[in-house]
């Protein structure tokens, strides 16, 4: 419990972070309004603009094109879109394009499409391997685009991994995969705002962002995408988007993502700034209470608020339980296979066994969070980690 | 403009209705609270408990099981995993299963994933004639179904058609297919809150419902799908939604959304029964001033809320943005649509030839419509008419 505010220590902002007020206030004010932005009469119209000013300021802070901007409703569908939508056009241009290269620290939004484009439409996917921290082995990517360029439909690498916060060489990435027009696809959901992510800068053909972990609505995001390239529909209807994805339009949470992104973007430096210091003491102060704790990913490369740690001799789930009995709330790894008793797929590829991988917590921070909060966390974790070692079950191997 | 409210008046509820109060509130309560539903600690399970108190109600409200409830991001996307996924599911079980049987009615979000599943998926795809009145030929379907039933993968048949408020026989197309074990789809999205749905009476086996046609918010919508009917995923990731649907749950718009189809849903006996009359009192007004005016759609076998009228000699665009220059929205055909100027398929397909299809509008009512609505297009609809048929220039065949 944070004393000050009364409410539960936060520390799961990677897996969603509260709504900034300025994204509130931009997507109520919009609720009581009428209009499909859609239909050709003046509320239409005015809906029709909330949407257009919101992809404005979407593209103003990504650095796009507002035409490079299709709305979806977050970061699964803007994932599935991107991939099969770009895998299908490129195959369809060119038979012998069936490779897509990826790496094996993707999360599931991206993993899951490729595993059903390699069962039901005939991909072949390659997951590259990463290092210890998790980063991108850029010379297999290497060695798998030189083999055979003309093969390769797409490569997705994500910006930034949602579990360990290590940043992808994403630059690299697409210095080695333009040499070939191979189209480069990144999942920048947990990048967005807290490192800087400049899409032309960037070389990419296509990024995807969602509301929902930049201070705006879950239910909205975006797959930015350079008009110059094809990408077959994968949500079929009233022509929306280009033709890309049809919908209708949801103009107040659009109007509130613009208004997230705007101010995530816009704060970005000074909120990296803030919050990598907070970490630091975070995983400092941890540390010095459990002195045989282990920070995984990268140690410099990282996203600023991201603190993963491995608590030898303690289940992460037991931990995780423990810590949320004294309101403080954190994560064993991606909220969305939550749940499910199964060792991360990104800590088994970075080398991990199954049990130091079911070992591990993820502690992120955001804009709310405090000094207070590191505080709590430093307080609660000493009596958590022996509770949690002296229940420890062994695990079966 | 409505002289009391100083606002448009407003005929297009069918493209998009105002959010009710109890909607936004229930919307708005949840905005500022943090938690991703697949969270374990207690801000994800709270936002779980709000996700699933929903289903709960739209469960009520729809007579189907809480489990029955796919959450979607609306209507488009209900109706494309509808098809696709079902199509999927039942022609890998059988590959003869390469028919879907439909209307020549359907909103575009059912033509075009039909088209997409025709051209990509090898299905065989048959669109059913409708009478004058735009209801299905009952008769077409029984042919083509026993023809071949073993051949039939899905049937998709709309509760009520959005552009002429036709309401289709649904309850025989559920006798016809049950027969044969096939399943049945039906897009309920301008029925839900307009006219009795109760979906473990219909017999159907998915029925699409969304948010913003009940005075609910945008983005989010629902596919009821009977359990025992397997659904291929459409969105690959996390594995939300019994894996059938992946991506965050957005638990405040869902939350909106339950309550808009619980009070649309309580409502709706004395909702259609007001804007019955208000409907049909603005038929009567306008045929008044224009007496050539002429009803489209079944006369009694239709929405409570839709008037669509074919003005001879006008061109229905130029009608609409002279109604718009006094203040008066309403619509061409569907929302989605618009914009191109093409005749409406559903008219088409009633056997109107082009011109008439041209010279036609629909006037929707909703729960905001009042008497001065109505007393307001009495008002103007003749000067428009004088002014669009004077303008007219002649079709081009």
């Amino acid at each position: 419990m944070n004393d000050l505010t009364g409410k539960p220590v936060y520390l799961d902002h990677a897996a969603t972070t509260p709504m900034l007020p300025a994204a509130i206030e931009a997507m109520t004010r919009h609720l009581s309004e009428v209009g499909n932005p859609s239909s050709l009469h003046a509320s239409g119209r005015r809906a029709r603009r909330v949407v257009e000013e919101a992809r404005e300021t979407i593209a103003g802070a990504m650095s796009c094109r507002p035409g490079d901007v299709v709305f979806t409703s977050g970061g699964t569908e803007a994932d599935n879109l991107a991939l099969k939508g770009a895998f299908w056009s490129r195959h369809q241009a060119d038979p012998r394009r069936r490779r897509i290269l990826s790496t094996a620290v993707e999360h599931h939004a991206v993993l899951d499409p490729l595993m059903w484009l390699a069962e039901e439409v005939d991909a072949e996917v390659e997951l590259l391997p990463v290092d210890r921290y998790g980063r991108l082995e850029v010379e297999a990517l290497r060695t798998s685009i030189e083999r055979d360029p003309g093969s390769v439909a797409l490569v997705s690498v994500m910006w930034a991994n949602n579990e360990v916060g290590t940043l992808q060489p994403v630059d690299e990435v697409v210095a080695l995969a333009s040499r070939h027009g191979i189209p480069v696809h990144t999942d920048a959901v947990q990048a967005v705002g807290n490192v800087p992510v400049d899409f032309a800068a960037s070389g990419v053909d296509m990024l995807t962002l969602t509301g929902h972990k930049v201070g705006g609505p879950f239910g909205v995001g975006a797959l930015v995408v350079r008009r110059e390239l094809e990408v077959t529909a994968m949500l079929h209807g009233g022509g929306q988007e280009r033709d890309i994805r049809s919908g209708t339009l949801d103009a107040p949470a659009i109007a509130g993502f613009a208004a997230a992104v705007e101010a995530a973007v816009k704060g970005q430096p000074e909120h990296a700034e803030r919050i990598a210091v907070l970490r630091d003491r975070l995983v400092a102060d941890v540390r010095r209470v459990v002195p045989d704790a282990v920070a995984n990913g990268h140690p410099t490369l990282r996203l600023p608020g991201n603190a993963h740690l491995r608590f030898p001799g303690c289940a992460g789930d037991s931990l995780l339980m423990l810590l949320d009995a004294r309101d403080i709330e954190c994560s064993t790894g991606s909220a969305c296979s939550a749940g499910i008793a199964q060792p991360s797929h990104v800590l088994i590829a970075m080398g991990m066994d199954e049990e130091d991988a079911l070992s591990s917590l993820r502690f992120s921070l955001g804009h709310t969070s405090t000094d207070a909060d590191v505080d709590a966390l430093a307080a609660a974790i000493g009596p958590c980690v022996d509770r949690a070692r002296a229940s420890r079950q062994p695990v079966a191997r």
